[in-house]
C-alpha cells in the first residue's frame, strides 16, 4: 500500500480511475475474508485485566483498614481514608476534598450535574434549574457519554475546538464572558479522549480562571480519566488545575474525576471525585438519601494492590507494554497508506486509548458504513460529537486496546483501504459535477 | 425487676412514688457504669460478617461467568446472567425480569422512584411530577430511608397502620381509590421493619391488586430486604406477589427488591430488583446515562458462594444462630420487666433485624432521650414515621443485631428501667395534673 504517496488532488482523473479500480478490488478481497472485528470502545484488553488478577484474594481474611473500619460492614459515604488518600494523591488532592465510590466515575459524574441543575451546589437558589436554559461547553471532539449525560438532562452544547494545546480557550473564555446561561464545561485534560492532547500549562491555567468573575456557579467537569496512563516514559506531564484554582480562588468551581476502569478492572475498579470540601459536604447530602455509601472492601483491595503512586506507576508501565504495540501498529499502518496523500490526518498520543482520525469532510460516516460492511466495526462516526452530529462529517475514533495485535493489524489495514476508498470516490463524484 | 408486676394504671399514689425512687435509684447506678452501647441500626454483628470471608479469593483466578463472560471488563447492565438466577430466585422471579447492581439496594429504589417521577415508566405522559401533587402510602411504623426519598423526592406521605398481618389494607383500598395522586406504597412485607410481622397471603393478594381499575401508574414498592432472614425454621412463609401480580394483570405495578447486605458484607453486598420485563427496559435506559454497569466481580464471588437456594438457606441458619440469642435476651427481658404492667407493648418476631416497642403514648422520645443520658444509644425516636414525627410518640425500634450479646443485655435492662422511669413519672404528672 505504500505506493499512492502523490496528494490526492494532485492525481488525474485517470489515475484516480485506476486507483478506484484497485481500492475495489483490495476491498472485495477484504470482503471475503469474513472479518469480524471490533475497534469501537476503549476497553482494555484481556491481557490488561489480567494484570490485576491478584486483587481477589488480596485480603488475606484481614477486613480492617489502617484506621481500624471493618470493611464488611455499613457506613462512610466518603470512602476509605485510605483510598482517599492514594487516590486524592492521583487527583493531587487532599484527603479532606477526596471522595472515593463504588465502580463508575460516570456515576459520580453524573451525581454531579443532576446536584448542581435541580438542587444547587449552594443551596436551592443556585439551582441551575431555575433557569429555562443551561449550557455547558463541549469541546470536541470529545466523549459521547458526557455529552450523553447533557443530552439527557436537558443541557444545551455548545461545541468548542481541541487544538493540540487542549480547548481553544479564546473562544471559551469569550463564550463565558459572553452568556451566564454557560454553567460548565467538560475536560478531559490528560490524553484527551479521543484527540490524545494534554492540555499545556497555559491552558490549565485558564481554564482554573473561567467563572471567576460570574455568578454563574460555573463549573468545569474535569474528567481526568487517563491521568495515569502513559504510554511513553516522556509523555506530557499535566499542571495541577486545583493549585491554579487554589490561586485564583475558584477552587469551589472545580470537579476532579478519575478511576480505575483502566487501571485494574474496567468493570470493577474504584471511582474518585475530588473539590472543595464545601462541594463535598454539599454532595454528600446529597448522595446519603439514595446509596448506603461504597463498596469499602473493594477499596480496601485497590489500596493493597496499588499501594502507592510508584507501585502504581509500576503497573501503569506493564499497561503500557500491552497497550504500545497496538498504538504503533495502527500509527504505522496509517502513515504507510496514508502518509502524504492528503486523504486524512491524525495525531501520535503519548498516552490514552485513542488515536482520532480525520477524514476528508463529509466522508467519516461513509468509511465508518464501508468497514461495517466487510466485518469491522468502528466507534459511530459523528460519537465524538455532542448530539451525534459531527458537522463536518469528519472524525472517527480508533480504539486498538481491546482486539489482539493481529486483529488490530487487520483492522488499521482495512481502515485504511475504506479511507482511501471512499476518498477517491469522492473526489471522482466531485470532478463528475464540475 | 420481677417484682413490679401490677398494671401500672393500678397503682396507688404510694405505690407509684414508691416504685419512682426504686426506678431512680436503679437509674442512677446505670448511670455511673459509664456505659457506651448502641442498639441504632440493624447492622449485623462482627460475627455475622466474618461468615462470609471466604467472598475475597473464591473467584481462584477463574473470572469467566458460567456462560463466558469475562467479569473484569466492562458491559451488562443488567448484571451477570447467573447472578440474575440465583437473586431472581430469591424474589420469585425469572432471569428475564431479574436485575442484579451495585452494593445498595436503596439505589435501586431511588433509580425507580426518581425515574417514575421525573420521566415516567411509559414514557414522558406517564411521569408522576406532570402533576403538582405525588403522594405515596406509608404503612408505620415504617423504614427512614424510605421515607427520606420520599421527602426529598417531594412526595408527600399518607401513613397506615400497620397490623400483624401487615399494612391495614381497608384503609389503603380506599385511599388508594379516592385519590389519583397516590402514586405508590412502600412495603417490607416479610419481617417487616420494625414491627417484624409477614404479610399475611389475603393482604399480598391485595396489594397485587392496587392501582388494577386506576390509571395513576400506581407502584408497589416491595422492598423485599428480609426474604431469607429466617430466625426460626416455623418462620411464616410469604406469598409471591409476583404470581398474584401477573393472575390479576398488575406485574408492571410491582417492583421487587432484595440485597445481600445482611447475607453477606453489609457494605460489599449485591443488591437486586425484580419487575416486568417493559419495566426492566425502561429503567436500563435511564441508567445507561448514569452507570458503566454494576461490578460483575463481585456478583461472580457471590453466586460461587451462596451458590442456591439450599446453600444460601444453610448460610442464613448460621445468621440465625448468632443473631437469635440476642432477640431471646432482648424478649426476656422485656417480659421479666414489663410483661402484665402496661407500659409497654412489643411482638416477637420469626426473623429480621428489629423488635419494635410501643411505649404509652407521649414517652418515646423521653425514654429514648433517658437511654442516651447514661450511654445507651437508641435509634431516635420517631424515626419510624414520615418526617420523623411519630403522632403518638409511642414507638421505639430496638436493634439488637450488632453488638455482643452481653451488651445487649446490658442495653436491654437498661431500656427497661428508662421505660418504667418514664412510665411512672407520666403517671405521676398526670394524677397531679387532676
Amino acid at each position: 500500500m505504500g505506493e499512492h504517496k502523490v496528494h490526492i488532488d494532485q492525481l488525474s482523473r485517470d489515475e484516480l480511475e485506476s486507483q478506484l479500480s484497485t481500492l475495489q478490488e483490495e476491498y472485495r478481497r477484504l470482503g471475503a475474508m469474513n472479518l469480524s472485528l471490533d475497534l469501537t470502545r476503549g476497553k482494555p484488553g484481556q491481557e490488561q485485566v489480567a494484570l490485576s488478577d491478584a486483587l481477589d484474594g488480596i485480603l488475606g481474611g484481614d477486613y480492617r483498614s489502617a484506621d481500624g473500619v471493618d470493611v464488611r460492614n455499613y457506613g462512610g459515604l466518603e470512602g476509605l481514608t485510605e483510598a482517599r488518600q492514594l487516590f486524592g494523591e492521583v487527583l493531587g488532592a487532599p484527603v479532606a476534598e477526596t471522595l472515593v465510590g463504588g465502580n463508575s466515575s460516570l456515576t459520580l459524574m453524573y451525581h454531579v450535574i443532576d446536584f448542581a441543575l435541580s438542587e444547587g451546589l449552594r443551596g436551592p437558589a443556585s439551582a441551575w434549574g431555575n433557569s429555562d436554559t443551561v449550557k455547558f461547553i463541549c469541546p470536541c471532539p470529545g466523549y459521547d457519554r458526557h455529552f450523553s449525560i447533557c443530552e439527557h438532562l436537558g443541557i444545551e452544547m455548545i461545541t468548542v475546538p481541541m487544538l493540540d494545546s487542549g480547548p481553544d480557550m479564546d473562544v471559551v473564555e469569550s463564550l463565558v464572558a459572553q452568556d451566564e446561561r454557560i454553567k460548565g464545561m467538560w475536560c478531559v485534560p490528560r490524553f484527551s479522549n479521543p484527540t490524545g492532547c494534554v492540555y499545556s500549562d497555559s491552558t490549565v491555567d485558564r481554564v482554573a480562571r473561567l467563572g471567576l468573575d460570574s455568578t454563574a456557579h460555573f463549573i468545569v467537569m474535569w474528567d481526568n480519566a487517563y491521568c495515569v496512563h502513559n504510554l511513553y516514559d516522556d509523555a506530557p506531564a499535566l499542571a495541577s488545575i486545583r493549585e491554579r484554582a487554589v490561586q485564583h480562588g475558584t477552587a469551589d468551581n472545580i470537579f476532579q474525576f478519575g478511576s480505575t476502569s483502566k487501571v485494574t478492572f474496567a468493570g470493577a475498579g474504584v471511582a474518585f471525585l475530588a473539590s472543595s470540601e464545601a462541594n463535598l459536604a454539599a454532595l454528600k447530602a446529597h448522595l446519603a438519601f439514595q446509596t448506603i455509601g461504597p463498596d469499602k472492601v473493594n477499596q480496601l483491595r485497590h489500596v493493597r494492590f496499588l499501594q502507592d503512586q510508584a507501585t502504581l506507576a509500576a503497573h501503569m508501565a506493564r499497561h503500557a507494554e500491552r497497550i504500545r504495540p497496538r498504538f504503533e501498529c495502527v500509527l504505522a499502518t496509517l502513515a504507510k497508506g496514508l502518509d502524504g496523500t492528503g486523504m486524512g490526518s491524525w495525531l501520535a498520543p503519548r498516552g490514552g486509548y485513542f488515536i482520532s482520525f480525520d477524514a476528508r469532510p463529509g466522508l467519516a460516516r461513509e468509511i465508518v458504513h464501508l468497514a461495517s460492511d466487510i466485518g469491522v466495526k468502528l466507534t459511530p462516526a459523528g460519537a465524538t460529537f455532542p448530539y451525534g452530529k459531527d458537522p463536518q462529517d469528519s472524525n472517527i475514533r480508533l480504539s486498538p486496546t481491546f482486539p489482539a495485535l493481529a486483529d488490530v493489524q487487520a483492522c488499521a489495514e482495512a481502515f485504511v483501504i475504506c479511507v482511501k476508498l471512499a476518498s477517491v470516490r469522492q473526489r471522482l463524484k466531485k470532478a463528475d459535477a464540475r
